[in-house]
């Protein structure tokens, strides 16, 4: 039995946890960043260069079994000449609808998931005629580049349209409508190589500033009916784009309904609480995804929930003396509004579940 | 914060587990191990010298926050040697009674701590006057040396004392009773820096040619007396030992009551089970425990069993494919009866864990 080489673009946190999960499988894994203390190198060689870089990418992938991502933000090039060294899984088109909110609504809509409505925003004109379709309040967002909040604007009366494109950098978006959902939620799903697909609990979400803060899974008074309703919008996507690894949707529930917000074609934040509450994690599964081998199961082991810490750590030996919590160091330089780490908590119950995540927001640094 | 760093005495699969444990915690490694593949070298630094070498293990602690070991064969003199640099956790002083029955044997005996009868052997008279004291079936074991089931003979008749001595090698032994024991089982425990224990449920296992094969855990029909009286003289060796780490106590069952066998100052084969199916694995435990951080939960989650894979990996994608089990790959070049890699189960009832550890061995290469 040889032991495969991952080669993953990006060398975030989610990378680093996805060689922590493969190393006891016996894989091995580098990593192409273009930051040279991008946090997995400590887990794993590390080459630093452009993810857009022929070059770079041609020497970050070398001697791999197989390639992927942890940043939906690769530049989709980059992936594609991967694919000169090994497979590059998921399919890099996953990039395409990931990184234009244009393609990836028009996607959703082909495959009959619901969205909020939306109109295209290419110029002041294209901007009333949104404001008119859709009225507000409304979101104008950026088509690319934007994350973690950013590159959005909340029109809340018509007479917000003046400066709206300048604020979000003047480039093509959409007007989205705001929808008054009454939570947020996700759904993380696998796909493997030979077209079994997995899903795990819905789990609720909570932003704030539009990071994640607290996520919740199962999501709390999830039914049978909603959670094979999120699984089947995933299975739609997978299928659609022939999709190998893990793949995260970001959903509103409002009126009982699901509609897509957006897709992230890689391990995802509101997935990290499956490290330890559930038999097989994100980052397991992405793994044995890409490589060929079977998924595993996706059955939980306790009511879990995840606190992200933000700008920094929380004081350690608090956290580690709260039972079943469990802290995740990124070993990353605090700075404001970044990801160092977070905490799951497992449980028995919902309610202690609760318990724990309210514990630990109170240990976070202000 | 500062990330704080452990450097590992021995560079074998325990010591690649703690790191693949303390890692997410953000804690760094280090390894000094006499051989250059060792498999902890691909999770961490690892420096190649002999551990009783006292410029080799300054080498590889330099610069560590704490000093731990993952071989009870560590040289006791090599071990204290790296206290020059930092603390060495467990004391060294657990090194001196595990290396040798004789004193292991008499610190059982002065805590009461029940064990087989036994008698000193350090030439021929002294073993005709132990096989007058013990009586046959008995087995003959040197006192330093000997691990899985190495630098043993068992005298079935008082005519097999001819030549025993020379085929352990003729070096100073312990002839004990070989008790017709019900089964054997083993006791986890942890001690913080603080003197707080916790244990993990009582294992069962299963030993072929003295290499352990299968664990179970909890331990069938454990009842809580015997938990009781497991954790009870847990806590005598830990407290007498001032033992800072996780500690593992082999048991013989005999009668409804405990006999201990031996005791491994490190994290042990019989918890690998710990890592998916404890709250906190013996792994993260240990290290939290030397680094004085507070323990974890010892709660499990679900039931669990592992077995070893001796001398070569089964079919990686078979056993991916049972629900529950987790591979783990020591990445060691296979050779007949080394342990190079094992196979947790976590399952929801004890019939369904028998019936995935059965699953499991049926894929063992014979």
């Amino acid at each position: 039995m040889t032991n495969p080489r991952v080669a993953v673009l990006g060398g975030g946190q989610l990378g680093r946890m996805l060689a922590l999960a493969g190393m006891p499988l016996g894989v091995r894994f580098q990593f192409l960043d273009p930051t040279p203390d991008a946090t997995a190198g400590g887990v794993g060689p590390l080459i630093v260069g452009d993810l857009g870089d022929p070059a770079a990418v041609a020497a970050g992938v070398r001697g791999a079994t197989v390639v992927t991502y942890e940043w939906e933000g690769v530049p989709a090039d980059g992936a594609r000449a991967a694919a000169a060294e090994a497979p590059v899984r998921p399919d890099p088109r996953a990039l395409d609808v990931a990184q234009d909110r244009l393609v990836e609504k028009q996607t959703f809509g082909r495959l009959g998931i619901e969205t909020a409505d939306w109109a295209p925003v290419d110029d002041a004109a294209t901007l009333d005629t949104a404001i008119d379709a859709i009225k507000v309040p409304a979101v104008l967002k950026t088509r690319r580049g934007g994350y973690d909040g950013k590159g959005q604007r909340v029109l809340w009366t018509t007479a917000d349209r003046t400066g709206a494109r300048d604020a979000v950098g003047g480039v093509p978006a959409i007007l989205e409508a705001l929808v008054p959902f009454d939570r947020e939620l996700s759904i993380l799903a696998a796909r493997g190589v030979n077209g079994s697909t997995r899903c795990w609990p819905l789990v609720e979400n909570r932003h704030v500033e539009g990071i994640l803060r607290v996520s919740r899974a199962p999501a709390p008074g999830r039914t049978a009916e909603l959670q094979a309703s999120a699984e089947e919008l995933a299975a739609r996507l997978l299928d659609e784009l022939d999709y190998v690894g893990v793949l995260a949707v970001e959903l509103f529930q409002h009126d009982g309904r699901l509609l897509a917000n957006e897709l992230a074609p890689r391990v995802h934040n509101s997935g990290h609480w499956t490290i330890e509450g559930s038999a097989t994690s994100q980052f397991e599964q992405h793994v044995r995804a890409i490589l060929g081998w079977p998924l595993g199961s996706t059955e939980m082991r306790g009511i879990a929930g995840m606190v992200n810490c933000i700008g920094g750590l929380p004081d350690r030996d608090a956290v580690l003396a709260i039972e079943g919590a469990h802290l995740h160091d990124y070993e990353k330089e605090p700075r404001p509004g970044r990801k160092v780490g977070h905490v799951t908590v497992v449980a028995a119950t919902p309610e202690q579940r609760d318990e724990r995540v309210a514990t630990v927001e109170a240990l976070l640094p202000s």
